[in-house]
């Protein structure tokens, strides 16, 4: 495979140095820029692939949480990979990127795999009733920030519209789309996890503008195997997203990812800083 | 205050050594022993006071993540605490309880702390209608496990109930009810913190059995200050539980947690493993 032939998204978090090394090199990715870093979802998905390309690992990531430290700079940043616990059938690892003269962190993660046993199985959340892909418009997604162009996002409801004036009253967070990789991509545990950041600031579309903002912390637990997500192949996923609250310069906002047949692949949460 | 007239809480999640101490010494609770090690909102809440405590933190919780990576034996573990990064209003912990001749990890937590400044502020979430607390019958919280008796459970839907067969369709993961520490203690981070995973696990009601269980990881956040919180006082949180499925050997849960006048004080989400 060329270098030219790499999705975007495995280009973005391509890492340096062995696999099985404690410190590998990563860079930022032009194409995947956000404001004043690099989008959340791509540092989280080279966190997870640092540990998924480590030949001690086993099984399918279960649970990862990423703290968004400090913004990162364009350039190289060190990726620390350290296996803090190994079980029979799950293991622990902690990921932390350091960068500048300084070797500050700049974010850190801890990653749960394990084994997917076949095991009784029964869903209780209910992916939307979405009407058919094809019958929808996505949204023009080439004039805004350079992430924003590497998804298709086809919004049922909470389409983010900004407005020269406050919302008032403020508008509701939830948002219910159909949502996908822009390029097409077999779907796998590290685009699952950068589609779960792939949603504008709730606050945006709830106050109609853009205040200072940035995830401080996000928990994303994947409820399907690798194989059950590699099934499901590179179409859409019906996607909702939704916020608690926004109090004293913090807010949440979770979201709940479905594939085929209504399956609940993944749920992720976080907590955000906003100036408003 | 002598030792005897600790809260039980205060009391399991006593740390000996100098605050300031890369590591300091914990020790296991037997009044909040469960099944195979000591109740996980006791451990997150020991993890939780070493970064309170140290004398570099600054500002309230807002984030915490623990993965339990291996059940804790009684006695004394290690507690290592690293400031990972201090920004101007937020910083980022990392806490490790490491036990035994290996010395290996058997628990680690990332803590996000930050100045909660006055914002604009906006709830969607709503706390569930409850009845008058003083018209609801506690469950019977001395029968069952030893932590399960410092808290007080008023359910208003979802009473766990046993069955000698396995429910069958699945009952609802949904419980809604009054949750207080038993022995009254005026609301904090470490109490609201333990408080969140003071919950049975969710598949023991949907499926009237209790199988071989246990939390893999849990994420709280917290969304009010600590001033928020100490004007709540010792009254009970308005309380919901519930789950989003159940598959291939693991489970979700997530909680909300209200307190006064409805306000949304912490929300809450664990990964499970399972066998059944």
């Amino acid at each position: 495979v060329s270098a030219t032939a790499l999705h975007p998204l495995d280009a973005a978090t391509e890492l340096s140095g062995p696999a099985d090394s404690p410190v590998r090199t990563g860079r930022t990715s032009d194409a995947y820029w956000t404001f004043v870093g690099p989008f959340g979802g791509i540092s989280a998905a080279t966190a997870l692939r640092a540990v998924l390309e480590h030949p001690g690992r086993e099984g399918d990531p279960i649970a990862i949480t990423v703290n968004f430290c400090a913004p990162i700079a364009r350039g190289e940043f060190a990726v620390h990979t350290r296996r803090a616990r190994a079980n029979r059938s799950s293991q622990h690892w902690l990921v932390e990127f350091r960068q500048g003269e300084s070797d500050e962190a700049v974010l850190t993660a801890s990653i749960v795999t394990a084994a997917r046993r076949e095991s009784w199985s029964h869903q209780t959340a209910k992916a939307p009733a979405l009407p058919a892909i094809e019958t929808m418009t996505a949204m023009d997604n080439k004039r805004s920030l350079p992430w924003v162009a590497h998804y298709d996002f086809r919004f049922v409801e909470g389409l983010p519209q900004m407005s020269a004036e406050t919302h008032d009253p403020p508008r509701s967070p939830r948002s219910v789309l159909w949502l996908s990789d822009h390029e097409p991509r077999t779907l796998d545990a590290l685009s699952l996890l950068a589609l779960g950041d792939a949603f504008f600031g709730r606050i945006f579309q709830v106050i109609g503008r853009i205040p200072p903002f940035g995830t401080v912390s996000m928990t994303t637990h994947f409820h399907a195997s690798g194989d059950e997500l590699a099934a499901h192949g590179s179409g859409a996923l019906a996607a909702v997203a939704d916020s608690h609250v926004f109090h004293r310069s913090y807010c949440d906002q979770s979201v709940e990812l479905y594939g085929r047949g209504g399956q609940l692949f993944a749920t992720s949460t976080q907590i955000a800083y906003f100036k408003a």
